[in-house]
Order: structure tokens, then sequence, then C-alpha cells
């Protein structure tokens, strides 16, 4: 690895490694959101795959095929598939958290309307099938039609637990799994599978992205306390405000004497906020030391995901995804 | 066929003659819609799928196939399939067109939040390509997979359609076939898909359920003009009043003159409505008789339905979907 590559972040590596590749997966994409008979399709879809994100999910599909030595096309179908099941789920959350932003744009939502946003990710998602369909491989439509159904799983589960006190760390991370790391796991996964990896390989590349997307979302989630708002694109409390149960409050709720527990009572679960009440649940958090707890546990994931992948042979782009894995909780080390 | 049974409907006729499958379909619904994690997901697909539909595309999934001689399990998989894509866009649609009203009760979108509704629609959809991918026929998962993503389109057409004056019949009928026909029409295909029926009767099974699909929709587009709510569940010029344009106005505003052109830009396109204007919108459609001639175009969908099935051999089922298509059109008749 040359000086240049070792100053740069390790998905700005994978990118540069992966150009050619999802070059082909973002013609795809542009192709199959087109719609002939309904226009407003792509002006709603390009709103967010135009946005700029990073294509993560993408581009762990195509590291892990190419890690495991395939050599056909089926790599950019299953990198634009992920893509697009990501693309829906962001525009149905769109609908549902009335969150206003996403990227730091206004959101589809805002934009459009709830009806474009849950119609055009109706249309994504039968997409994302259609391109999976057409690789032929039943294995991979198991394991993403299994991931689509988690994700929605984990979504409505964090319907009924949040804002209920009574939510374990086990619901957490069952939600966290849900939300953000069945896609990761699963973009990984179909990537071996389609290579025809070993299934201790396929095992590996599944358990580096369960870990990998559970670390992100802890870290994101710590970051709502902790973070600035310039790098996390949230304010700090964000969370609190919205009343949603995350890992630091869960752990201070569990360590609670009678009038915190009144306090995260009322804040959380009634929704009678005053003013003063953030930087008094800050208080709480440092003295029972969550942040730091939950720190421990986004390092501990990552770790494991660092294990997870090192059990696969030396690649050029195992040394990226280790260094990824390392990367996503950089932010809070 | 004794006297008994030609006294009953032609879809009850099908629900006696397919009891037992049905049975299964339904131990299956119930199987799949659970949720380990996720308690509230049956809780709200119960209230669809417990309310009584007449399952009518599920039965012409195991008509079809029964028809065709196959004599497996996955006629069972492919029936719930398509319960499930049907009762995921009814949620859908409940968030999206604010409707109060579906099969005579309140939506699950009052009863619970459009979160629930898009996310539990979002988990039904996932679980049917999962049931799909089990029957591990890649044509089939082709078929359902397109028939979703018409279904996606032709709602998010009728989105931009609808309210425009410049909306043609042959943009309607698009949006027919997206909204309607194309999960009929995919629920009688693959059920000769899966029996391994020749393409020439496939080919009939599924022009048989596209026209039946869309003679049923413009009968429920021409009985919001002229039915009785009684017999509806809906009040006479509801599409009026939700600025729909079907086919009855579509026809209207074609043979308008320069002051009836003016009268529907206010009251469809502009969606100013006045008392007396239901009357003056009734009075137009009669002047132009496009109630009569939207009633032709629905009888001869109807007819094109019956000669798709009567190319398939005899068989007692063929006689009842023959029934069918006269059944669905009886109601104008």
């Amino acid at each position: 690895m040359g000086l240049d590559e070792a100053a740069t972040k390790p998905h700005e590596q994978l990118a540069a490694h992966l150009t050619e590749r999802m070059a082909a997966v973002n013609v795809l994409i542009r192709e199959r959101m087109a719609s002939r008979h309904a226009p407003r399709i792509p002006e709603v879809t390009a709103h967010l795959v135009e946005a700029g994100g990073k294509r993560l999910r993408p581009m762990l599909t195509l590291a892990s095929a190419e890690m495991c030595g395939y050599d056909g096309d089926f790599d950019v179908h299953l990198a634009a598939t992920v893509e697009f099941i990501h693309t829906a789920t962001l525009l149905h959350d769109d609908v549902v958290d009335e969150s206003a932003q996403r990227r730091g744009r206004p959101t589809a939502n805002l934009l459009w309307d709830n009806k474009s946003s849950v119609l055009v990710g109706d249309y994504l998602f039968s997409r994302a099938f259609q391109l999976m369909v057409e690789t032929g491989s039943l294995r991979v439509l198991d394991i993403l039609s299994g991931a689509s159904a988690t994700i929605a799983e984990g979504e409505v589960l964090q319907l009924t637990a949040s804002r209920d006190l009574s939510t374990t760390e086990e619901i957490y991370l069952q939600v966290v799994r849900g939300k953000t790391a069945a896609l990761f796991s699963a973009a990984t996964e179909v990537g071996g599978v389609i290579a025809g990896a070993p299934e201790a390989q396929v095992q590996a590349l599944f358990d580096y992205g369960d870990a990998l997307g559970i670390a992100f979302q802890i870290v994101d989630d710590l970051l709502d306390y902790q973070g600035q708002s310039s790098a996390t694109g949230k304010n700090v409390g964000d969370d609190f405000r919205e009343r949603k149960l995350t890992l630091p409050v869960i752990k201070a709720v569990a360590a609670a004497d009678a009038e915190e527990r009144a306090f995260w009572k009322r804040t959380i679960e009634k929704g009678d906020q005053r003013e003063g009440d953030l930087d008094q649940a800050l208080a709480l958090l440092d003295k029972h030391g969550t942040l730091e707890a939950t720190r421990a546990e986004a390092l501990a994931w990552s770790a494991r995901a660092q294990t997870a992948i090192r059990s696969l042979p030396e690649h050029p782009i195992r040394t990226m995804l280790d260094d990824l894995a390392e990367y996503v909780v950089a932010r809070i080390s």
C-alpha cells in the first residue's frame, strides 16, 4: 500500500479499488429505477440516489465477491439490489419518522409527499427482487428476502420498544440487527455465496457484516448524545427529544434510583419534556458512566468484525475491510 | 352441477370447491404472518386478514393450478403469497389515500398508525417473497416480482394522472392494470406455471386474469357514480369528491364543450367544489352517455375473459371461472 492510499479513509480506498464495478452498479441503478409509465419514480429516487451517500452496502457486496474470487457479472446485480433495498427503507423511514433531514438534504417526504415516498419505495423494493431473480440463485433470494423481513420486523419492534422503559439491551440489539445490521450482513454474505466460497468463509462474511452493522449503529446512537451536529448532521439530543430509547439511556434506566426512574418515565415514556431536561439526562448518563459503557460495546463489536474478516485468506480487500471496522468506531475512539 | 350449486354465486362455488386447499392457505397465512419479536405485526394483519374479504385472488391461483392438473403443495404457498401481496398493498393504500373505510371497517391506519401500516406492509411483502422462494421456481419469482413492480408503478402513475384533465383512456387502462389487474393475472398465471401447463394455457390464464381484473375495476369506478352505498360500501360520488379521474369522467371530458371543460377544471383539477356540483357532474355524464359507454367497456372486458378461459379444456372449475367473469359485471347488467 502506497503512502497516498495509506492516507485515505478505508471506504475511500474501497471506492477507489472498486471504481469500475461501482460505475457498472450506478449504470444499472439508473437503468432499473427508470419507469416508462411513471416519470415521478426516477424524480423521487434520483433525489436519494444522487445525494452522495457513501454507497457502503453495495461496495461490501462487490468487495466480498471479489475477495472470494468471483469473476462473473452478478455481483453488480446484487450490489444494485442491496442499494435499492436500502433506498426503499430510507423512503419508508421518511414517511414513518416524519424526519426533517436525511443526509443533510430535505427528505423526499417534504419535497414530494407521503404517497410518493411509500409507493416509490414499493417500486424500488419490487425492482430489487427482479434484479436478484436474474441471478438465478435461490440461495441469494432466500438470504435477501429473509433480510428484508428482518429489517421490517426490526422497525416494527422499534415502534413498540421505543418509549417503553422496560426495553432491555437484548431487545435493543434485535432492533439494531433489524434496522442496520441485517442489510450489512446480507450484503457481505451474498457476495461470498455468488462467488461459491466455502461455507466457513460465507459464515465469516456474514459475521463481519453483522458486527460491522451493529458497531455502526451503536456509534450513531452514542454520537447522538456526545457528537457535534456539524459532524453527524444531527443535533445533540435528537433521540432524547424524539423519546427514542437507545443504549446509553437503556443502561442509565437499568442503573437508576427511584427519582431518576421517575425522570426517565416523565421525559421518555410520557414525553413531558421541559427546559433543562436534556442537560439533566446528560448528567445522568455521565453519573452512571453509560456513554463510556456504550463506547466499549461499540469497540467490542468492531473487534468482532475484525476477528471474522481475519479468518479469510489474505487479500488487499481484506485489509481494507479490516481497516473499515476500525474506522466506524474511530469517531468515538 | 346440482340445483344447490347453480343457486350460489360463482365465487361461493369456487370457495366450496376449494374449501380444503383454502383452509391450508389460511393456516399458512397465520403461521407466516406471526413474528416472534414483533407481536404488533399479527395484530395489524389479523385485522385485515380476518376481515372476511372474498379471498378471490388466492382462489384464482388454486383454481388455475387444479384446472391444469397440479397435485403438489406449492399452490398453497403461491395462494398465500398472492394474498400477502394484496394485503400489503391495502395497508400501504390506507396510508396513502387517507381512506376512512376499508371493507366496512375502520382502516388499519386509523386503528393503529401510519408507521405500523407502512412497516407491517413491508413485512408482509418480504414474507411473500420468502414464500415464493420456497417454491424453487424462478419463473414464478419473475412473474410475481414483475407484478409487484407493475402494481407500484400503476399506483404512482395514478398519483400523477388523477386530477389531471389530460389523462387519456390509455393512461387510465395502465393505472387499472397496475392497481388491480396485475395481481389477478399473476395469480392465474402462476397457477398454470406451477402445474407445468402448456404455454398456450398459461397465456390464456394470464389473459383471463388480466381481463377479469380490468372488468372488475371498471365496474367499481362505474358504481361510484351509479351504485347504492349499501351495496358498494362507498357513497355515490366519492371519486368525484376525491377528484379521482376515472373512466366515466375521462370520457365526459373528451366530449366536453368549453363551458363543461371549465366545470371539470374547477372541480377536479382545482378542487373547488360547491353544493350542487355532484348533481351537475352526474348530469354531464348522462348528457354524453359516458356511464353507458363505460358499462359497455366493462362488458367487453368480461367477454374477453370468457373467451380466454374457454380456450382451456373443459373442467368444472373452468365453468366457475367463466361464470365469475359474468358475475363481476352482473351488478351493472
